[in-house]
C-alpha cells in the first residue's frame, strides 16, 4: 500500500457483505477508516458514493467509490496486488473456478439463506432452509474438489471464495441458533464444518466477524419489527 | 491464440447468455467449435461439464470447462489477453466500474426483463416492464458517464458491459415486438438507442446476434406452451 492511499469503508456492523470487504482489507494488511452508516437515514456521503443502489458496503479509495462486495473484493486484489496474500489465483482457469464459486455463494447460498429468517410464512422459511442445506452440500463437494486436501478454497491461503463464504459465518451461526438446527454440520459436511472453525481462527477474521450473540439479538429485533409491521397492515 | 488451443462452446441459438460468449470469442478473434444442446434432453457432455447448474453456456478450453456467462467472458479476456481488443480496462478502478455495470445488467436489467414475457399475470408483466424501463434509464446515465462521448461503454472499443448488454439486443428487440412498445427509445434514451444500432453493426455482432423474427417466433411458442401447461393444471 502506497503511503498516500486513503481507504474509507462505508458500512454497518451486522452486514455480512461489509464483513467480506473488511476481511479482504485485513487479509491484504490494508488500513482503512470505517464510517458507520444509518440505513434508515442515509448519509449524503452514501447517496453520492452509491447513487445506483444506495447500499453498503462502499469502499472509497482516494475519493473514488467502488460498490458491491464482490466487485470491491476483486478491486482490492487488483489495486493492491503486492500487499498480503493473493485473493485470486494466478492461473486464468483457477480464477474462473474461484469466480464461479464466489458467485455460487451469492446466487444459491445467500439467496436461500435470506428467507430462512425473513420468510413471510413457515413454508417460505422451510423452503429456504431446504435450499440452503442443498447449497451447503454442493459447497462441501466444491471444497473437496478445489482445495485438494489444503485448508481453504484458495488452497494454502484464502481467496475470493473463502472471503465470500467467510463473511457469512456469524450470520450462519446466528441462523443455527434461531432455527435450532445445524447448517455447517460436522457429520453431514465435515470439510465445511472444519473450514468454518479454521477460517474463524484467522487473525483477519477474529478482528471483524461480528459477535454471534449480537447478530442473534439484531435478527430477533428485525423479525419482531417485521411481524409488528405485518400485523399493522 | 496458441495453435494448440481447442475451444468448444455448448449452447442453444436463442440464449442471450450464449450470445454473450460468442460475442466475446468473436471480438477476441478466437475460433471455436459450437455444439448445440437440447435442454429438454441434456447431453452427458453438458451434465459433466456443468454438474452444478446443468446450464448453457459452457466454454470448454483444452478439455477444461468454464461456466456462467459473466465468468466465461472474463475468462476469455484473461486466457487470451493478447488476442483482439481488451474486454476489461487496464486500470483497476475502471475494471471495478465495468464489473459493477456488467453485474447491473444481470441483476436489474435481465431480472426485470424476464417477467415481461414470462410473467404469470398481466400485473407481473407490467411490473417487469416498469422495472426494465427504470433499468434502461439508469443505463442511459451510465453510458453517458462512462463513455465520455465515446461510442461504447468500453470507450473506443467494447468491454464486458457492452458484451453483457449486447448479448440481449435481439431479445430486447423481440420483446419490443411482443409488448408493442419501445424499450431502447430514441427519444427517452437517445444514447442507448444509438449504442444498440452501433453495437449491432459490429462484425462480431452481425455474425452471432440471433435473428429477431426467429426470437419472436421462439418466444411466442414458449409463451403458448406455458399457457397450455398452466390451463392443464
Amino acid at each position: 500500500m502506497a503511503g498516500g492511499d486513503e481507504l474509507v469503508l462505508l458500512g454497518t456492523w451486522p452486514s455480512p457483505f461489509v464483513t467480506r470487504v473488511e476481511l479482504a482489507l485485513g487479509l491484504k494488511g490494508l488500513s482503512y477508516e470505517y464510517v458507520s452508516q444509518d440505513l434508515r437515514n442515509k448519509s449524503e456521503l452514501l447517496l453520492s458514493a452509491n447513487p445506483v443502489h444506495k447500499k453498503i458496503p462502499v469502499l472509497i479509495h482516494n475519493g473514488r467509490p467502488v460498490c458491491e462486495s464482490s466487485v470491491i473484493v476483486q478491486y482490492i486484489e487488483e489495486a493492491f496486488p503486492g500487499d498480503g496474500a493473493a485473493l485470486l489465483p494466478a492461473d486464468p482457469h483457477d480464477r474462473a473456478v474461484a469466480r464461479f464459486w464466489a458467485a455460487y455463494v451469492d446466487d444459491k447460498f445467500v439467496t436461500a439463506w435470506v428467507p430462512t429468517f425473513r420468510g413471510k410464512t413457515e413454508e417460505e422459511k422451510a423452503e429456504g432452509m431446504k435450499q440452503l442445506m442443498a447449497a451447503v452440500e454442493t459447497l462441501e463437494g466444491a471444497l473437496n474438489d478445489i482445495s485438494k486436501g489444503k485448508p481453504f478454497f484458495g488452497g494454502d491461503t484464502v481467496d475470493v471464495v473463502d472471503v465470500a463464504l467467510g463473511g457469512m459465518i456469524s450470520w450462519v451461526k446466528a441462523t443455527e441458533v434461531l432455527a435450532g438446527s445445524k447448517i455447517f454440520d460436522a457429520e453431514k459436511t465435515p470439510l465445511l464444518a472444519a473450514w468454518v472453525e479454521r477460517f474463524a481462527e484467522l487473525d483477519a477474521a477474529k478482528k471483524v466477524l461480528p459477535d454471534v450473540d449480537g447478530v442473534v439479538e439484531f435478527a430477533k429485533k428485525r423479525i419482531a419489527e417485521a411481524a409488528a409491521a405485518a400485523s399493522a397492515n
